[in-house]
């Protein structure tokens, strides 16, 4: 049932990355793992029937799972989602893992997004951010207390001194925009020689560096006291519902349909719709 | 005088750059010549003292300019700033050129920055930006109208595909928050073996991508009509005025007082004060 799929800590079956080489997949077990402890008591079961929480092409070669569970009253987490897709295509295999956690606007805190879009046994993209909330040129303090305060960007400059480990920028100006200025947002080739493999790298920094961010975002952001006013509330209501619309057109309305077919990707789309209230 | 000086077009002895190479110079002049041929009409004589035209440091090592020009009545330009710093440092020679360009809450169209630092005979960093005066991830359309419709993403990877080329990220936070997703911030390093000279990079592939943006800028920005309600003005207003502090405060404040002593350091910055009305 999507309950015992969504309600087991993100350990059942759905979430059980059964396509990802052992580091990636112990990665996001333990960001799962990590970010349901702190939050489980106040996530709500599954919200998502179970044609969504495992779901596949009629051809049979792209697989997905997505999974969103909704915070419970009183909590600070409006949602998150948690997905794979696994697709077998003509030009190789490509796996997106993805962690989404929104906040609701009775918190200013950023929002996490974590991004790993995998299209070879050699090469990963990465996205990590704290997505902010509000405009950062306007809000000089929200900077500080989120990105200047925090490890963020010492975080980002260890991994990205790695020689495997390159800044990566997203063709969609929208995505550029939607990020912090302190964003992980990189490609990591493990294909050049001297390269250390994908497997070492994804263990010995990724994982530290995706843990630290996710810490960084339980304790300042999903476990914090924000002060927002009324006013503050209808700006940031606003703002989070054009970020969830663009987050399902760009990520998902153009390339789900393309890899599963019209059908699926219309049930899954509209599943991620109604939970996020777009 | 200062009208002598910032009157000219901007081809008057405080902005003839004496200490830049031949084709940083001749950018320089170009930029500042299409900028004024196109806005002349609508620009103010210098509104700067004399010792701000030009100013230097007691021992003589640093020597700078500074020119702002206000727009006449009814035009949309607040401001032209333009200067030049050159210090003979115990590490080197640093030379930065800059050209900001602000206008006025009657138009939300982006303001204009172009900023050269040169910290040695062959390498240079670069921005050159068309800085957003709304929030992107609110307005959709505004991101779509000035960078996805416009050529600025085109001429930012033109420029970064030369080798010697390479993204360059300011260690403000507030820095990477203010500029666009198309912002060009590039480090430019000639010292490599194969590297192209700095003189030929500049002339073959620095000048066209400056030329281009500011193009933009003034097509789309400066000369273009814009609708804003009453309602956005006092908001864009208040953004400006941010934007402008942090500028301030990021640029000068912080490097002034260290090249050219606190004296000749507060008067300069006591100017641009005056000029922003902050």
């Amino acid at each position: 049932s999507a309950d015992g799929g969504g309600g087991g800590g993100g350990q059942g079956p759905a979430m059980d990355f059964p396509y990802l080489s052992p580091a990636h997949r112990d990665l996001m077990l333990d960001l799962l793992s990590d970010t349901e402890s702190r939050l489980g008591p106040h996530l709500l079961p599954s919200s998502v029937p179970p044609d969504v929480l495992s779901f596949q092409s009629d051809s049979g070669n792209c697989k997905g799972s997505l999974d969103i569970r909704h915070g419970a009253d009183g909590s600070k987490v409006d949602l998150i989602l948690q997905s794979w897709l696994h697709c077998e295509l003509p030009f190789g295999v490509l796996d997106i893992t993805t962690l989404f956690a929104y906040l609701r606007p009775e918190s200013d805190a950023p929002h996490l997004l974590v991004e790993f879009i995998q299209n070879g046994p050699d090469s990963l993209v990465l996205f990590i951010d704290l997505l902010p909330r509000r405009d950062l040129v306007l809000h000089a303090d929200y900077l500080d207390h989120f990105y200047q305060q925090s490890s963020l960007e010492k975080t980002r400059q260890g991994l990205e001194s790695a020689a495997e480990v390159a800044p990566y920028r997203s063709s969609s100006l929208y995505i550029r925009s939607v990020l912090s200025p302190t964003a992980i947002a990189v490609g990591i080739n493990c294909g050049a020689e001297g390269a250390r493999p994908l497997e070492e790298l994804m263990r010995e920094l990724v994982a530290g560096a995706a843990k630290e961010v996710i810490g960084v975002w339980l304790d300042r952001c999903a476990l914090a006291e924000r002060e927002v006013t009324e006013g503050d509330r209808t700006g940031l209501v606003a703002r989070d519902d054009l970020i969830k619309r663009k987050t399902v057109e760009i990520d998902l309305s153009a390339n789900l349909p393309r890899l599963f077919g019209q059908q699926v990707a219309s049930r899954v789309v509209g599943a991620i719709q109604k939970a996020f209230g777009i």
